[in-house]
Protein backbone atom coordinates (compact mmCIF):
# COMPACT_ATOMS: atom_id res chain seq x y z
CA UNK A 1 0.00 0.00 0.00
CA UNK A 2 1.32 3.81 -0.83
CA UNK A 3 1.76 5.63 2.22
CA UNK A 4 -0.40 8.40 2.04
CA UNK A 5 1.14 11.78 0.75
CA UNK A 6 1.48 14.62 3.69
CA UNK A 7 2.41 17.90 2.25
CA UNK A 8 5.59 19.82 4.18
CA UNK A 9 4.88 22.08 6.97
CA UNK A 10 6.12 25.51 6.33
CA UNK A 11 9.79 26.82 7.60
CA UNK A 12 10.13 26.17 11.40
CA UNK A 13 6.55 24.75 11.87
CA UNK A 14 6.00 21.30 13.10
CA UNK A 15 3.39 18.57 14.10
CA UNK A 16 4.07 16.59 16.82
CA UNK A 17 2.07 15.03 20.39
CA UNK A 18 0.69 17.25 22.61
CA UNK A 19 2.55 17.22 26.02
CA UNK A 20 1.81 18.28 29.78
CA UNK A 21 3.95 21.48 29.10
CA UNK A 22 0.96 22.89 26.79
CA UNK A 23 -1.00 24.02 30.03
CA UNK A 24 1.31 26.96 30.54
CA UNK A 25 0.82 28.76 27.33
CA UNK A 26 -2.89 28.11 26.83
CA UNK A 27 -2.34 28.63 23.35
CA UNK A 28 -3.89 24.59 22.67
CA UNK A 29 -7.13 26.04 24.76
CA UNK A 30 -6.99 29.04 22.82
CA UNK A 31 -7.21 27.11 19.11
CA UNK A 32 -9.33 24.72 20.09
CA UNK A 33 -11.83 27.33 21.49
CA UNK A 34 -12.21 28.23 18.32
CA UNK A 35 -14.25 24.85 17.42
CA UNK A 36 -15.96 24.89 20.51
CA UNK A 37 -16.65 25.15 23.96
CA UNK A 38 -13.37 24.24 25.89
CA UNK A 39 -14.32 24.78 29.41
CA UNK A 40 -12.84 25.39 32.42
CA UNK A 41 -9.58 22.83 32.85
CA UNK A 42 -7.44 22.77 36.24
CA UNK A 43 -3.75 22.04 35.40
CA UNK A 44 -3.86 18.82 37.60
CA UNK A 45 -7.06 18.13 35.39
CA UNK A 46 -4.71 18.58 32.43
CA UNK A 47 -2.06 16.33 33.48
CA UNK A 48 -4.35 13.22 34.63
CA UNK A 49 -5.75 13.34 30.93
CA UNK A 50 -2.44 14.09 29.57
CA UNK A 51 -1.43 10.95 31.24
CA UNK A 52 -4.66 8.90 30.31
CA UNK A 53 -4.01 9.67 26.93
CA UNK A 54 -0.08 8.32 26.94
CA UNK A 55 -1.06 5.25 28.61
CA UNK A 56 -3.08 4.48 25.73
CA UNK A 57 -0.92 5.53 23.13
CA UNK A 58 -2.34 2.52 20.68
CA UNK A 59 -5.83 4.72 20.89
CA UNK A 60 -5.22 8.18 21.61
CA UNK A 61 -3.50 10.50 19.07
CA UNK A 62 -3.59 13.93 20.00
CA UNK A 63 -1.93 16.21 18.02
CA UNK A 64 -0.69 19.77 17.05
CA UNK A 65 1.24 22.04 14.61
CA UNK A 66 2.85 24.85 16.43
CA UNK A 67 4.15 28.34 14.13
CA UNK A 68 8.11 29.21 13.92
CA UNK A 69 7.06 30.88 17.42
CA UNK A 70 6.43 27.53 18.79
CA UNK A 71 3.21 28.29 19.48
CA UNK A 72 0.12 25.66 19.06
CA UNK A 73 -1.88 27.27 15.81
CA UNK A 74 -3.64 23.79 14.67
CA UNK A 75 -5.13 20.30 16.31
CA UNK A 76 -6.37 17.27 15.78
CA UNK A 77 -7.22 14.37 17.32
CA UNK A 78 -6.77 10.57 16.20
CA UNK A 79 -8.57 7.28 18.08
CA UNK A 80 -8.32 4.19 17.18
CA UNK A 81 -11.02 1.58 17.43
CA UNK A 82 -10.65 -1.70 17.93
CA UNK A 83 -13.34 -3.66 16.25
CA UNK A 84 -14.22 -7.37 15.81
CA UNK A 85 -15.87 -6.54 12.03
CA UNK A 86 -13.45 -6.87 8.85
CA UNK A 87 -11.10 -9.67 9.91
CA UNK A 88 -10.80 -7.94 13.88
CA UNK A 89 -9.93 -4.64 11.84
CA UNK A 90 -8.97 -1.22 13.44
CA UNK A 91 -10.92 2.23 12.85
CA UNK A 92 -9.32 5.60 13.06
CA UNK A 93 -11.58 8.40 14.62
CA UNK A 94 -10.72 12.17 13.74
CA UNK A 95 -11.86 14.81 15.90
CA UNK A 96 -11.78 18.47 16.91
CA UNK A 97 -9.37 19.67 14.19
CA UNK A 98 -8.92 23.33 14.63
CA UNK A 99 -6.65 25.90 12.98
CA UNK A 100 -6.37 29.56 13.84
CA UNK A 101 -7.98 31.34 11.12
CA UNK A 102 -4.31 33.97 11.60
CA UNK A 103 -2.39 30.99 9.89
CA UNK A 104 -5.14 30.15 6.94
CA UNK A 105 -3.69 29.51 3.20
CA UNK A 106 -1.01 27.92 4.29
CA UNK A 107 -2.99 24.20 4.28
CA UNK A 108 -2.41 23.20 7.92
CA UNK A 109 -5.80 21.49 7.49
CA UNK A 110 -4.99 19.65 4.96
CA UNK A 111 -1.36 18.71 6.32
CA UNK A 112 -2.97 18.19 9.82
CA UNK A 113 -5.78 15.93 8.31
CA UNK A 114 -2.81 13.91 6.04
CA UNK A 115 -0.59 13.22 9.25
CA UNK A 116 -3.56 11.81 11.31
CA UNK A 117 -4.70 9.58 8.38
CA UNK A 118 -0.92 8.60 7.62
CA UNK A 119 -1.04 7.65 11.70
CA UNK A 120 -4.13 5.29 10.99
CA UNK A 121 -2.45 3.96 8.08
CA UNK A 122 0.99 3.25 10.31
CA UNK A 123 -1.69 1.66 12.65
CA UNK A 124 -3.33 -0.55 10.48
CA UNK A 125 -6.42 0.84 10.06
CA UNK A 126 -8.76 -0.27 6.91
CA UNK A 127 -10.64 3.11 7.17
CA UNK A 128 -10.57 6.61 8.63
CA UNK A 129 -13.84 8.61 9.28
CA UNK A 130 -14.98 11.76 10.93
CA UNK A 131 -17.84 14.05 11.39
CA UNK A 132 -18.16 17.31 10.22
CA UNK A 133 -20.85 20.24 9.48
CA UNK A 134 -21.83 20.54 5.67
CA UNK A 135 -19.99 23.46 5.27
CA UNK A 136 -16.53 21.92 5.83
CA UNK A 137 -18.01 19.07 3.19
CA UNK A 138 -15.11 20.24 0.14
CA UNK A 139 -12.01 21.27 2.42
CA UNK A 140 -12.64 17.41 3.51
CA UNK A 141 -12.91 16.37 -0.20
CA UNK A 142 -9.67 17.99 -0.94
CA UNK A 143 -8.38 15.51 1.48
CA UNK A 144 -9.08 12.98 -0.30
CA UNK A 145 -12.40 12.29 1.71
CA UNK A 146 -15.59 10.71 0.33
CA UNK A 147 -18.94 11.24 2.21
CA UNK A 148 -20.67 8.29 3.78
CA UNK A 149 -23.30 8.85 5.54
CA UNK A 150 -25.23 10.94 8.35
CA UNK A 151 -23.73 11.92 12.04
CA UNK A 152 -26.94 11.58 14.29
CA UNK A 153 -26.39 12.79 17.70
CA UNK A 154 -28.12 12.73 21.30
CA UNK A 155 -27.32 15.42 24.08
CA UNK A 156 -27.84 14.74 27.51
CA UNK B 1 -31.09 14.85 34.29
CA UNK B 2 -33.56 11.78 34.09
CA UNK B 3 -32.44 8.72 32.82
CA UNK B 4 -33.17 7.72 29.41
CA UNK B 5 -35.81 5.38 29.15
CA UNK B 6 -34.84 2.01 28.06
CA UNK B 7 -38.44 -0.01 27.34
CA UNK B 8 -37.95 -3.54 28.02
CA UNK B 9 -37.16 -6.41 26.85
CA UNK B 10 -39.70 -9.25 25.12
CA UNK B 11 -39.80 -12.03 27.94
CA UNK B 12 -36.67 -14.69 28.29
CA UNK B 13 -34.57 -11.78 26.31
CA UNK B 14 -31.27 -10.62 27.97
CA UNK B 15 -28.77 -7.42 27.05
CA UNK B 16 -25.34 -8.40 28.51
CA UNK B 17 -21.68 -7.83 27.72
CA UNK B 18 -19.99 -9.90 24.79
CA UNK B 19 -17.85 -12.66 26.28
CA UNK B 20 -15.29 -15.21 25.13
CA UNK B 21 -17.95 -17.95 25.44
CA UNK B 22 -19.65 -16.09 22.37
CA UNK B 23 -17.14 -17.69 19.78
CA UNK B 24 -18.46 -21.05 19.94
CA UNK B 25 -22.40 -20.95 18.39
CA UNK B 26 -20.77 -18.25 15.92
CA UNK B 27 -24.15 -15.88 16.56
CA UNK B 28 -22.44 -13.27 17.38
CA UNK B 29 -21.03 -13.40 14.10
CA UNK B 30 -23.52 -14.06 11.84
CA UNK B 31 -25.77 -10.86 13.39
CA UNK B 32 -22.68 -8.91 12.38
CA UNK B 33 -22.25 -10.00 9.09
CA UNK B 34 -25.75 -8.81 8.62
CA UNK B 35 -24.53 -5.09 8.50
CA UNK B 36 -20.99 -6.01 7.00
CA UNK B 37 -18.05 -8.25 6.60
CA UNK B 38 -16.71 -9.95 9.54
CA UNK B 39 -14.21 -11.66 7.85
CA UNK B 40 -12.15 -14.79 9.42
CA UNK B 41 -11.11 -14.72 12.98
CA UNK B 42 -10.01 -17.49 14.46
CA UNK B 43 -10.62 -18.57 18.22
CA UNK B 44 -7.39 -17.44 19.60
CA UNK B 45 -7.89 -13.99 17.68
CA UNK B 46 -11.00 -13.34 19.38
CA UNK B 47 -10.28 -14.28 22.50
CA UNK B 48 -6.83 -11.85 22.97
CA UNK B 49 -9.82 -9.03 21.22
CA UNK B 50 -12.20 -9.77 24.06
CA UNK B 51 -9.30 -9.55 26.86
CA UNK B 52 -8.12 -6.25 24.67
CA UNK B 53 -11.68 -4.58 25.39
CA UNK B 54 -12.08 -5.97 29.11
CA UNK B 55 -8.80 -4.34 29.59
CA UNK B 56 -10.39 -1.28 28.48
CA UNK B 57 -13.62 -1.58 29.98
CA UNK B 58 -14.16 2.45 30.17
CA UNK B 59 -13.92 2.67 26.91
CA UNK B 60 -15.63 -0.36 24.98
CA UNK B 61 -18.45 -1.92 25.73
CA UNK B 62 -19.42 -4.63 23.45
CA UNK B 63 -22.21 -5.63 24.01
CA UNK B 64 -25.68 -7.89 22.11
CA UNK B 65 -29.14 -8.91 22.79
CA UNK B 66 -29.85 -12.47 22.96
CA UNK B 67 -33.44 -14.01 22.71
CA UNK B 68 -35.35 -16.60 24.76
CA UNK B 69 -33.09 -19.47 23.16
CA UNK B 70 -30.04 -17.48 24.34
CA UNK B 71 -29.13 -16.83 20.95
CA UNK B 72 -27.47 -13.50 19.37
CA UNK B 73 -30.11 -11.80 17.86
CA UNK B 74 -28.66 -7.98 18.27
CA UNK B 75 -25.11 -6.35 18.63
CA UNK B 76 -24.22 -2.65 19.76
CA UNK B 77 -21.04 -1.02 20.73
CA UNK B 78 -20.37 2.13 22.71
CA UNK B 79 -16.82 3.30 22.81
CA UNK B 80 -16.47 6.10 25.05
CA UNK B 81 -13.67 9.22 24.42
CA UNK B 82 -12.48 11.02 26.74
CA UNK B 83 -12.06 14.68 25.40
CA UNK B 84 -9.98 17.90 26.22
CA UNK B 85 -13.08 19.96 24.86
CA UNK B 86 -16.38 20.38 26.84
CA UNK B 87 -14.11 21.12 30.63
CA UNK B 88 -12.54 17.46 29.84
CA UNK B 89 -15.71 16.11 28.45
CA UNK B 90 -16.45 11.98 27.61
CA UNK B 91 -18.06 10.94 24.44
CA UNK B 92 -19.88 7.77 23.56
CA UNK B 93 -19.61 6.62 19.96
CA UNK B 94 -21.90 3.95 18.62
CA UNK B 95 -20.62 1.18 16.56
CA UNK B 96 -21.69 -1.74 14.58
CA UNK B 97 -25.37 -1.70 15.22
CA UNK B 98 -26.79 -5.13 14.30
CA UNK B 99 -30.25 -6.78 14.10
CA UNK B 100 -31.31 -10.08 12.89
CA UNK B 101 -34.11 -9.24 10.64
CA UNK B 102 -36.09 -12.83 11.34
CA UNK B 103 -36.37 -10.75 15.09
CA UNK B 104 -37.79 -7.65 13.38
CA UNK B 105 -40.90 -5.82 14.74
CA UNK B 106 -39.69 -6.30 18.58
CA UNK B 107 -37.79 -2.83 19.15
CA UNK B 108 -34.94 -4.61 19.49
CA UNK B 109 -33.00 -1.74 17.64
CA UNK B 110 -34.46 1.08 19.69
CA UNK B 111 -34.35 -0.79 22.98
CA UNK B 112 -30.01 -1.82 22.07
CA UNK B 113 -29.65 2.05 21.29
CA UNK B 114 -31.54 3.33 24.52
CA UNK B 115 -29.19 1.14 26.70
CA UNK B 116 -26.16 2.02 25.35
CA UNK B 117 -26.71 5.76 25.59
CA UNK B 118 -28.03 4.79 29.19
CA UNK B 119 -24.15 3.47 29.44
CA UNK B 120 -22.89 6.57 28.17
CA UNK B 121 -24.97 8.79 30.26
CA UNK B 122 -23.73 6.47 33.39
CA UNK B 123 -20.14 7.10 32.25
CA UNK B 124 -20.91 10.80 32.35
CA UNK B 125 -20.65 11.29 28.36
CA UNK B 126 -22.15 14.98 27.52
CA UNK B 127 -23.08 13.23 24.40
CA UNK B 128 -23.38 10.11 22.15
CA UNK B 129 -23.02 9.85 18.68
CA UNK B 130 -23.12 7.24 15.88
CA UNK B 131 -23.08 7.79 11.85
CA UNK B 132 -25.60 5.91 9.51
CA UNK B 133 -27.02 5.45 6.04
CA UNK B 134 -29.48 7.80 5.15
CA UNK B 135 -31.89 5.42 5.27
CA UNK B 136 -31.80 4.22 8.90
CA UNK B 137 -31.99 8.17 9.95
CA UNK B 138 -35.65 7.74 10.37
CA UNK B 139 -35.36 5.43 12.46
CA UNK B 140 -32.59 6.75 14.81
CA UNK B 141 -34.99 10.04 15.20
CA UNK B 142 -37.27 7.45 16.71
CA UNK B 143 -34.55 6.42 19.24
CA UNK B 144 -34.50 10.18 20.06
CA UNK B 145 -31.36 11.29 17.81
CA UNK B 146 -31.11 14.22 15.81
CA UNK B 147 -29.04 14.86 12.44
CA UNK B 148 -25.44 16.60 13.39
CA UNK B 149 -23.59 16.52 10.51
CA UNK B 150 -22.12 14.70 7.96
CA UNK B 151 -19.51 11.54 7.98
CA UNK B 152 -16.31 11.48 5.79
CA UNK B 153 -14.27 8.19 5.14
CA UNK B 154 -11.35 7.91 3.75
CA UNK B 155 -10.53 4.19 2.95
CA UNK B 156 -7.28 2.69 2.35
Amino acid sequence: MQPVPVPALPQGYNFRRVGKEDFQDKNLFKTLSILTTVGDIPEPKFHALIDYWNDRKEIYNPMVITNAENVIIATGMLFVEHKLIHGGGKVGHVEDISVNPSEQGKKLGLIMIRNLIQIAQNEGCYKVILDCDEKNVKFYEKCGMKIEGVEMGYRF
